[in-house]
């Protein structure tokens, strides 16, 4: 349950409202919230010159609700917004991981020719092995902050876990928290403490509502500039890495106020099913693309197998516009 | 492994070849194929005389493979060509299920009046449950067949098991096999006796390989025309009904040389968002797509809840052209 | 709903009342029974006077509801009952496939001598390949019918699909229906007409409810020996073949009311696990097991993997017996 | 690769290797071991004179692998051993989330009385709703620990996440890592610097491959004392809450040599099935069990629907003793 507050309650009142139901306040500026559990469904009368009005949920998906809020939030990366009143598919590119500076300012620099505004890169990779590479660290987020300055365009990457989620935060434009990390209380609370956009990817293992309802964390810790990120799930299908759930993204866009962004390169695992997949992603009408390109992908020491090269990646770019087009959309 | 005999080998010969190496013999006219299994890589010295080509393959996926045609086969559905040269997107359409008489024949008339060449409509219903509706059976049969007649639509209509396959293939003029029909080697034998075009449905646990495999059983059974359809599989996701895996369909156009068709109402199974995926499925390059329409939905006897209505439908049906044609392809 | 109609209600009315109902008649001889969609909740007031007793159920599990029978169903497998006042857990244990006379003979003798009482074995099999080993087909059936003469062993054997139905109804003693078969009409109406023992396996990608539903098409077609059987399911982990779904089995013996049969060789895929996942299974307190064993699985022609020796096989039977006891069951 | 050292090359020297084959050195105390990449092979000769013995292998289970090291390695869990020469089954019990002082000691008292020596009890509770119960945090390890104190009970209780490991920690005497956090690489690192026992649990939507890779991360962080805990894999079907996973525990004992413990609670998630998956598990023959159980499960604060109480857990130990006694094993 939402309670909005009239707005001369004061923070104190506030505070000592929510601790009485069990719930969390919020001073949102404008409005000023109280959400409870969704099973609570009412107040006691007394509390009622208090309250501006009520929203009752049928499950913990509240804040992200489009119940709660008929339209889609607007989310800002960089000069770029998606969601709110834009048509914009946003498309956010670049390499698996930061490997070098060579390789991040190749890629930087393709980006910027050909006019995407934002750059992907890894630096701390939340790896499955711990004998395989596991990224440049803090080394690879100061070349990913001076490829923003050098090339002006907003950087994305990636917090592995909360031991560096202060420093990833510090350094990027977009706060990416990937699959295996997006249960993670420890980073999903220090990016709720924060203004920056939010990337947030679904586990592989894990439902829409689940999924959801860990955006209600950095929601309600504070951060309302959250995105929902579909990368693929996990299903008994193994010629492809994942299985991207397109059921799934029609659902958020009916049930969830989020922009929502798709990464097709993760879900397919495999270069050559990127292109297609990438175009009907954009079909569904969608606020954003995260792919993975690499000046040379067979060298690539994360995500070889699924990463473009600025050749076919540059002609997906062209691809997708006429599609972006027909169903009233713009990729920026 | 196929073998392609010379031209002057005779099928007594050809017959003979296949007993020893425990194979299939096919007289395609134009060519003569003994197709073994996988396993088999090459053949003894002694049989070189008749031979003039062997491909071999690391699965069973022989005569479907992409290594055996480098180009998707063409299968002709009345007057439209899906794959082979054409850059047609076939449309099929209709109810689930056929209902009655005033029920399919508004649907008929409505899809004649936009355009639509196909016709869907179940008459042997493989329903989960005894005690809900098992369709109308050979009377349903009959009112589609004379929806060809009145309309010049083809006509699509499911088997549901062996016991009645050799009806519904006389009526219908694409044999569909359901996703829980697919393993049923009673079926597709018949399908494989017939010369008609098959819409083979990827039942919703099966995996891309056992699909294909599948469509082998048609293939080496005599029938070239066969179409594959993915309709979403079942995946621990429960807010829709499965999950379309277009990351399989680009393994299928990659791999395989058969058409590919796409069926996002089962695979959403709520109406809301079978507009968005369809646009997906259109975008990624693609055969066909089938979709349910029925005149009044709410009290459809099966699948009320994803089904389109006429309005619904010819709103979508426009917004597919446009994403077609940017993609080199065009819905017919 | 599951309406028990007074004794001196006839035939006639009852069919006359189930067609106004959409509904199935059944007479049981001490049970005369009328079964409606799980929707309808109640009937007209003037039907009262027919009416000894009405079930309502919240799904279309109705028959095989533990709801509707409080104890589990007896089954008599030769002269052994599964289910009822038994506490017996039936092994059945042979081929995957029968193969050739010496095979089954083997098989069959070394069961007898350490006192197995059901043989299976395989004779249409439902292969994902058309280019491997299809089975024997009667040949085969004759084999084990000769077993069964020769050494006084029940015989378990499976149906493929609808075209051989009456073939192994009329050879075997247990009416086997396969994971890839249970979706069958055509097979599930035969097996209902006839009053012969079913082993209805569920299938890989079945949901429980689906699954007891399948064996509602049986028990409402007039057979009520129906014995349901787990054997894996297809989940994303491929180190093994299958999933035992066991929380499902826990699940079944709550609330259905038919006896519970399991396969771990099918599940685990690998004989190394098969003895482990078999005590497991035992320890459960289920109503049977039916584990695939060969002379030579090295030289299986199906399922090679998966099936035991005699020799590992002697030893888990051994070695079940106090588990058995364990849980106040009895090995026969 | 996993490479042993001769005892007489000092820790420089093997360090240096190490960097130099861009792997991880671990000094054992008895042995040196230096960990590559499983996809290294082999060394270049002249490090030859340095090395006793090289274990290559087929993935990146390596020191988990039962090719390293031929028997389950034993573990400590207070005075009780696990794994190595023992035929221990440990069982652990108690609540899902500390709630109160009176809970707590009611529950460790019981254990105490019927005879268990290891108490469970989550303080950061991984919820998937910020609206809910989150765990009384610090409070609760005191708790806990208070119990080790009064009642001699060894404590196992849960890290949510990085920001608060090293508290845990300090308070327990088994690590327990859950399904969420098994990737979270802070806290692997953490638990790897510790030598603290740890019970890491699979992810639910974790393959067998990466659920032993995680464990290797805490393997090659300098800490041997690791037990994997299978607590069931997210499937299609929902009418129990995952679905446990024996298959893939057949597969743990066979290929690797860490100790394995089962968690039937969660896996099942209703209380009505926990007993008779209880008692498969223990006929599976593994090292350990992990059941929740609560004083009154009706109003607990989390997972009310699975908790056992004192009188149905008393008879379910009482019904595991003779099923270990049957396949071997004791108890504890």
């Amino acid at each position: 349950m939402i309670i909005e507050l009239k707005s001369d309650v004061n923070d104190a009142q506030a505070n000592k409202l929510a601790k009485e139901l069990l719930a969390i306040y919020m001073n949102r500026g404008d409005q000023k919230l109280i959400v409870t559990s969704s099973k609570m469904k009412g107040v006691e009368s007394h509390y009622e010159g208090m309250i501006e009005a009520i929203h009752v949920f049928d499950s913990d998906i509240q804040l992200a609700s489009r119940d709660f809020s008929k339209s889609t939030i607007p989310v800002k990366v960089g000069e770029v917004t998606v969601g709110g009143n834009s048509s914009n598919t946003l498309l956010i590119a670049g390499p698996c991981s930061v490997e070098s500076e060579e390789q991040i300012e190749d890629t930087a620099r393709f980006m910027k020719s050909i006019g995407i505004t934002a750059l992907r890169g890894g630096c701390f990779k939340p790896r499955t092995s711990p004998y395989s590479f596991q990224g440049l660290g803090e080394e690879g987020l100061k070349l990913m902050a001076s490829m923003r300055e050098k090339y002006n365009l907003s950087i994305v990457t990636e917090i592995r876990d909360a031991t560096h989620a202060d420093m990833v935060i510090d350094y990027t434009d977009v706060i990416q928290i990937g699959a295996k990390t997006m249960y993670d209380h420890g980073v999903l609370r220090k990016a709720g403490k924060s203004q920056k956009p939010v990337l947030l990817k679904r586990g592989f293992g894990t439902t829409l509502q689940e999924f959801v309802q860990a955006a209600e964390f950095i929601l309600s810790g504070g951060n309302p500039n959250v995105m929902l990120c579909e990368r693929g799930i996990r299903t008994f299908e193994t010629k492809t890495r994942f299985t991207l759930d397109l059921c799934g993204v029609a659902y958020l866009k009916e049930y969830t106020n989020l922009p929502v962004i798709l990464d097709p390169s993760h879900a397919m695992g495999h270069a050559y099913g990127v292109p297609d997949v990438t175009r009907a992603c954009t079909a569904m009408g969608i606020d954003g693309l995260i792919i993975e390109v690499h000046p040379d992908p067979s060298v690539a020491r994360s995500d070889a197998a699924q990463q473009l090269d600025f050749s076919t990646f540059g002609a997906l770019y062209n691809s997708l516009k006429p599609i972006a087009e027909a169903v009233g959309r713009k990729i920026v």
